[in-house]
C-alpha cells in the first residue's frame, strides 16, 4: 500500500483492471480522476489531437497557436497540465519545448475505461 | 452540419476517429468533454465500477448505498448524471431504478482516446 502512494495516475492507470472488470478501490479512483480531469476540456483535447497529427508527432506551442482563439500563454498552461497529467512528454529544444503524445498513458486509460467486453 | 446538432455526447463519440488519428474539431471537441467530465469523478467513476459488478450487471442506489459516505439522494445525484452523459442505462421495476453500464458508450469513448496504434 505504501508502494501505491508513491504511483503517478498513468502509472495507477497501467495497473489496475477495466472499469467494469472489478469494482475500483476508492484510492485508485483518487487516482484516476484526475488525469480523466485533464482531457475532460475541449481545448486540450484538441491540443492532444492536434499534437499527434503534426509532423512527426510532436508538436510546440508555436505550432499550435493557430488552431485556437486563445493566447499563446493559456495555450501552453493547457499544454502544461496536460504535461503534469502524464499525457504529453515534452523536450526542450532551442527556445522551444516540443511536446508528443504519450502513447501508452492513453492506451492504459482507454483500456480502463473499456476494456470490459 | 446540421445533422450533427441533434447528436448526443455519445452519438459523437460513437462517429468519430481516434483521438490520435485526426485533428477533431472544435465541435466535435465541445461535443465529447462533457462525457469526459461525467466519468473525470472519483465516486462516479466507482459507482460506474459497481454497477457493472454487481448481480446481473445492473444495481439500484439501494444496492449502492453501503460502498459510500454519502448519502442516497448524492449517490442518486451522481447515477443521474451518469444516465444523462449516456453512460448508464435504466429501467424503473416497482419503486426503485436500476441501472446497468452502457457499455457500448464506454468503448467507444475507449476507442476515441486510445485507438491511435
Amino acid at each position: 500500500m505504501s508502494k501505491s502512494l508513491t504511483l503517478t495516475p498513468t502509472e495507477t492507470v497501467a495497473c489496475c483492471s477495466p472499469l467494469v472488470a472489478s469494482p475500483l478501490t476508492e484510492e485508485t479512483a483518487e487516482r484516476i480522476a484526475p488525469l480523466l480531469k485533464a482531457i475532460a476540456d475541449p481545448v486540450r483535447l484538441r491540443l492532444l489531437s492536434l499534437v499527434a497529427a503534426h509532423d512527426g508527432g510532436e508538436a510546440c506551442v508555436c505550432d499550435l497557436n493557430d488552431a485556437f482563439e486563445l493566447s499563446q500563454p493559456t495555450i501552453s498552461h493547457h499544454l502544461k497540465v496536460l504535461h503534469e497529467a502524464g499525457l504529453l512528454d515534452r523536450s526542450k529544444r532551442g527556445v522551444w519545448v516540443y511536446y508528443r503524445v504519450h502513447q501508452e498513458a492513453l492506451s492504459d486509460l482507454a483500456a480502463l475505461i473499456g476494456g470490459g467486453r
